[in-house]
């Protein structure tokens, strides 16, 4: 199934990104696997865990863990023998994985009875959770929290999503129409390096 | 009902103190509303997913979401055209709501069959744990941790509360008690700049 | 039961490290206390969350709370009245408690019906997870993901763990042999300063 494949390649961007950051703080093997596996699985545990949809996902389906293992092992032994990857390789990989998790959190959600307002923001949580967890264990402000447009995408996203769903689509239909959203959005923003103004407190607090 | 107000405008000032904290980061609209959400709702979710309370309280309720989110509307308007606020305003707005986010841990933990003394931990976890969160996500070292007899207040209202319970009183009336008195002690701390004598290590461990 | 005192002995342990780490910030007793919890009851409260057995294990069983109380209470006045401890005591007793939670975060998993490969990570989690949560509060990048051989010994030990129990041995057999693996292996890291080599990025990502 379409949906399902594109999960399992937001799996591995999203551990890519766990990767490529445990081996900036220098980490052992076995550490880069942890926050591989914290970035690509993070966000849909915390969904999990709050509507009660225990055991959580992974924990059912083991492909996930799997595709993370397999990832690590092949990221590891690429990047020993480092090869030139275009700059936009990883933002745009990233942006499809973010997409279609937020369309599976959304999903996942209204099937356990959450009313749309709510199941937007498990779409938002189940695609930017990991990051948060990820860039918390690094000690870096979240990248969610500060980038052009990625809390934002996936939103409107979410909203497409059920909008659509509520205008009476099909499930995939809907699912589709809001992987369209939050990815051509987030590609625009790559693209243009689109932001929202910022809002900030001009007295010292 | 009294509690149930008193738990939205506890939820309405612990999104401000997220929506100032996003402010001094300068994040984009949404990702005020992603740290406000996370400091008002963040205790509570914490509590019902150890309790096993879910789907957590705000997917079955949305009003919280709807005062979060026209908190910061409002909030980021009127912070475009500041005025003055007394000093003392937002820290003892923060007291009331977390005299009240306290009291209804304690309730909560003990209609799910906990015990006094996870009730009253529980009721720590839900004024406390949202406040933790931002911090994480703000890098800092958590404000619960450091301010004066903040987390002690919590305890000690949630003790009230519950010894309260133990001598007869009225579910209703054992609340107010432990509102009373979390309250009064967070209000005494920073009126008079209260704190316990620290514990901290002499040698160089 | 032989397990279940090393689980008492352990959050004993573990507390510890967390009340030392308060100290170093000079946190005031009731904040001791909570870092104590955090780190003590930490990863078993993720493990127990994201496999859906709620309430969590401390909520039903509250003498983990009693021992993590006593021990502040001791720890705050022996440290008053420092005495020279050799230097090894507290990583030794940290490698016995670490060992004995990710034999019994294993086995819980395996009772929740999770693959042997969910189980070893639900050790890895119950043994890893407080000081990871106890980490990020004090704005540290996580020992866990820094230190030689610690998650790897985790795993190892949960490997053996499930392995002994797939070629038959008993239940308790099993736990010991996996513990015996965790031990063992910390004390070698302890020892002779063993790391894995690590993965870093040589290119400036």
């Amino acid at each position: 199934m379409l949906i399902y494949s594109l999960d399992m390649f937001g799996t591995a961007v999203f551990a890519i990104s766990g990767i490529l950051l445990a081996g900036r703080l220098r980490m052992d093997p076995f550490g880069v696997v942890v926050l591989a596996c914290v970035t690509a699985i993070g966000g849909g545990t915390i969904r999990d865990m709050a509507l009660g949809a225990t055991p959580v996902f992974w924990i059912t389906d083991t492909n996930y863990l799997w595709v993370i293992f397999a990832t690590c092992l092949l990221a590891m032994l690429a990047i020993q023998n480092p090869r030139k990857m275009p700059w936009y390789f990883l933002p745009v990989a990233d942006a499809i994985g973010l997409a279609v998790f937020v369309a599976i959190g959304v999903e996942k959600a209204l099937r356990f009875g959450a009313s749309p307002m709510v199941a937007v923001i498990m779409g938002v949580i189940t695609g930017c959770g990991g990051g948060v967890i990820r860039d918390v264990l690094a000690r870096e402000v979240p990248m969610v929290l500060r980038t052009e447009v990625y809390a934002t995408a996936c939103i409107l996203g979410g909203i497409v999503h059920t909008v659509g769903l509520h205008f009476g689509l099909e499930t995939a239909a809907a699912s589709l129409c809001g992987i369209a959203t939050t990815l051509s959005i987030r590609l625009a923003a790559i693209r243009w390096h689109l932001s929202l103004p910022t809002f900030s407190l001009r007295s010292s607090q």
